[in-house]
């Protein structure tokens, strides 16, 4: 493949793989406000659920204005992504609110990570998908609450956390082995060993980040 | 209670009980998509369920423009919408699509219906949010097709239709002995038993309608 014809196929697999991402977690945050202690926070829920949908639609669009079927770029994520979810499946409301918060944003950090190797344009539409919705107030509240209640709950909930970074890990290294375009724009020329040590290294301090601000140890 | 108060309290039900028609919907929907066989198709259910929750929105505006608290004027609402869905769960794909087309008419010819009890605003306000998505594109297409690889599905399909029926008819029933300027509406001086019988006649052909539309026995 030709330089050009290869950045051109990593940036349809990022398009591809964040497309089917929202998709999935507009069914699933849908499906986790069924869970819902309060007919306010389903509706809550449900909102976050809209906007990613919101999302998907942003990047199905570009696809076909790239001449993809957006189909057709998903499908090789579809995998990976689904038994991400299903090994991360909340077992009630409260694990599915960290999941929405926790997970969305080792998502976006990472898509906004990978994107600034593909270029300006697709790094501000990649960035402009993943920006935090604010969904962090209605998580923080209810998590907190929670731990009110019951400390033990943030025993579980930690536990529950590293779990997901982990699936997240190996499925992401699931897809790395299976698609060489995106794959070697993160170890290719462009970025070096030391370029990709520092971004895990800045993806696992905004995780802490984010568990700290829940009141939970990563 | 005065008259005026009267319709107030019919018109809070009203709205209350489509915006959480409209919500469970959104659920609903979002979760039978994850059945669709093709991602094209699972895209395009959710994008129903995205619509569905757009008219939520628009109905819980209506509430809290009136004063009311959105969640207390769905409340009342909630064990019956929910029972109708839990028992006409559907059992596949092709039920799901039978189901949100022939449930959603139901419900729609339904408000458009008792909405013209109540003054030509809330009627522009209801038959605005019922009104036909063109969901009906998808669905024929994939029944029909189902249909000519497998005939029998046309009976099981039919048999569904009846019984989302019968379960609309009888939560329609359990509300209306529950909620009183809800039914005086129907019944009172306004609605005499004619328009009542009329108005039967009527939701019953737009069904066999819908029903014949995708080639099923109603």
């Amino acid at each position: 493949m030709s330089d050009t014809s290869q950045t051109r196929a990593a940036v349809v697999d990022l398009i591809g793989a964040l497309a089917y991402g929202q998709l999935t977690a507009f069914s699933q945050l849908a499906a986790d406000a069924h869970l819902a202690p309060t007919l306010a926070a389903r509706a809550e829920l449900s909102r976050l659920a809209v906007t990613e949908f919101g999302r998907y639609e942003s990047l199905r669009a570009r696809l076909e204005e790239m001449g993809v079927v957006p189909e057709e770029a998903m499908e090789p994520f579809r995998v990976a992504i689904d038994a991400f979810h299903e090994r991360t499946a909340p077992s009630d409301w409260l694990e599915g609110l960290v999941k929405a918060y926790v997970g969305e944003g080792i998502g976006a950090d990472f898509y906004r990570e990978v994107s600034a190797f593909v270029g300006s344009d697709i790094h501000a539409l990649v960035s402009d998908v993943v920006r935090d919705e604010g969904q962090a107030g209605v998580v923080v509240r209810e998590v907190k609450a929670a731990m009110e209640i019951d400390p033990r709950v943030a025993g579980r909930l930690a536990l529950y956390g590293r779990r997901m970074v982990g699936e997240a890990l190996s499925q992401a290294q699931r897809v790395a082995a299976d698609r060489e375009p995106l794959a070697s724009l993160l170890i290719g020329p462009k970025a070096d060993l030391t370029a990709l040590v520092a971004m895990f290294g800045r993806l696992t301090e905004a995780h802490s980040r984010r568990m700290a601000r829940l009141g939970l140890a990563a």
